[in-house]
């Protein structure tokens, strides 16, 4: 019951859920992992994903966490399914809740989903929606850039718009309704990913519904916390680049204390 | 005599470095080893960095080769006494031949390094400068989104003009006549480079350079082959990012065949 709940993501953008999760159960006791010393997910292998998913996950239940968020997507579509089988506790992604939110919010059934090329290549959203709506027209676009570009803070900048433009021009004659954000970090670029779909299209984040998830899980195994606690925040890392800290104060607008941690030392689930 | 040379990356970058020697030992049997499943490295700590360049030092002595090269800077920043130390076959990195080319080509002694943040942060190029040229002006500008931008093709595009004035910008009052790409990708960016920096500043690369110098250290260790064979030149990496062979034969401009490994079965040197 007042176990903690544990969050991982490849990085610093996982934040997003975590932020999400704070403001949804606000007595639940946090521990956040980020994987740096082997991000980005997103240009990697779905093997090389597997393995790093699950090394994280067996981090976190050593740390006797009752229900594990993977909030990065790109491990979300190709780990999630491994990490349920194996984990002895709930494991929710970002996937399901973005897609319920997207489909929530489509009239026309005419979407975009933009996410890292791992997450797109996955095929997971665009399988995901055929299953359940298979007259969707939908238009998956990786956008390898967002990721780098959002970590060096180029949010409202010319170079951000020319490389949104670059990635999505090509939808304006989709005559889409929506758009999903699937990667933690583009809620950064909004800005520029705005402009370049134009006024008429919805840009959703999966973190709220992620979170409003969580929390059901939670309330259905009755395992909420019964205590009103001042929770506690842990944040590990495998890496600690300089640009970290700067980073978390971005997503979260508090600095944090992170802990570094070695996983090659730690044995796998 | 016949054994072959090793030649390590973060990635594909590395193969600037792989043609330079292709054409000054045309002779030499080579391996290229990239470490695909954990880049960049430009971003990652120091202790990190000299793990993995261990691990990646330890897999190419297994192949038995006579030399190691380190085409990586952030991996020659970092790591390079180390291996030197730890390995009983001579190691030569990117730096010392980068900084002799530089210190070559300039009049004025007004420089620049352009380098990942890592690379920059070290600090191993201005120490290396100021030691042997104490009067020299060195202006050391960190640009984290060459890569990125470089590994999405970005060669000749508007955003990439954009990014490189946002980094480049504050160099022109410095009044520099050189600079060194202190990366292995950035050469790629190279004509973005050039608008940005105005065409009165040389554009410094240290494949060549460095190429030379493996050519010298063999030659005077009495290790060239002296066979006159048709060489053969084997691929390595640790993971299969979709847009490694694209990348390649961008660098290389013919095909590769990439073999993949997984290093964390092998143990440390």
């Amino acid at each position: 019951m007042n176990r903690p709940i544990g969050i991982f993501d490849s990085g610093v953008g996982g934040l997003t859920v975590f932020r999400e999760v704070v403001n949804h159960l606000p007595h639940e006791d946090l521990i956040y992992f980020g994987d740096t010393a082997r991000l980005p997910y997103g240009s990697k292998s779905p093997e090389a994903i597997i393995r790093y998913s699950l090394e994280c996950a067996t981090f976190l239940l050593e740390q006797n966490i009752k229900l594990l968020i993977v909030a990065c997507h790109t491990a979300s579509a190709h780990a999630l399914e491994i990490l349920q089988e194996k984990l002895p506790i709930p494991v929710i992604g970002v996937i399901q809740p973005g897609f319920e939110l997207l489909m929530q919010s489509t009239r026309s059934q005419r979407i975009a989903i933009l996410g890292t090329e791992s997450t797109i290549a996955s095929g997971v959203y665009q399988n995901l929606i055929r299953q359940h709506y298979p007259m969707a027209s939908i238009f998956a676009v990786p956008c390898p850039l967002f990721v780098p570009l959002a970590e060096e803070r180029f949010f409202d900048h010319a170079a951000a718009d020319l490389i949104a433009a670059h990635y999505l021009d090509p939808l304006k004659e989709a005559n889409i309704d929506a758009a999903l954000l699937a990667c933690t970090h583009y809620p950064l670029l909004k800005r520029s990913i705005h402009k370049a779909l134009g006024p008429s299209v919805k840009i959703l984040e999966s973190a709220f519904t992620c979170a409003e998830q969580a929390q059901a899980v939670l309330c259905l195994n009755h395992t909420l916390n019964p205590q009103e606690i001042k929770p506690a925040y842990r944040f590990y890392a495998t890496d600690h680049p300089i640009r970290f800290s700067t980073l978390a104060k971005t997503f979260l607008g508090y600095e944090i204390h992170l802990t570094l941690i070695e996983l090659e030392k730690n044995k796998k689930v």
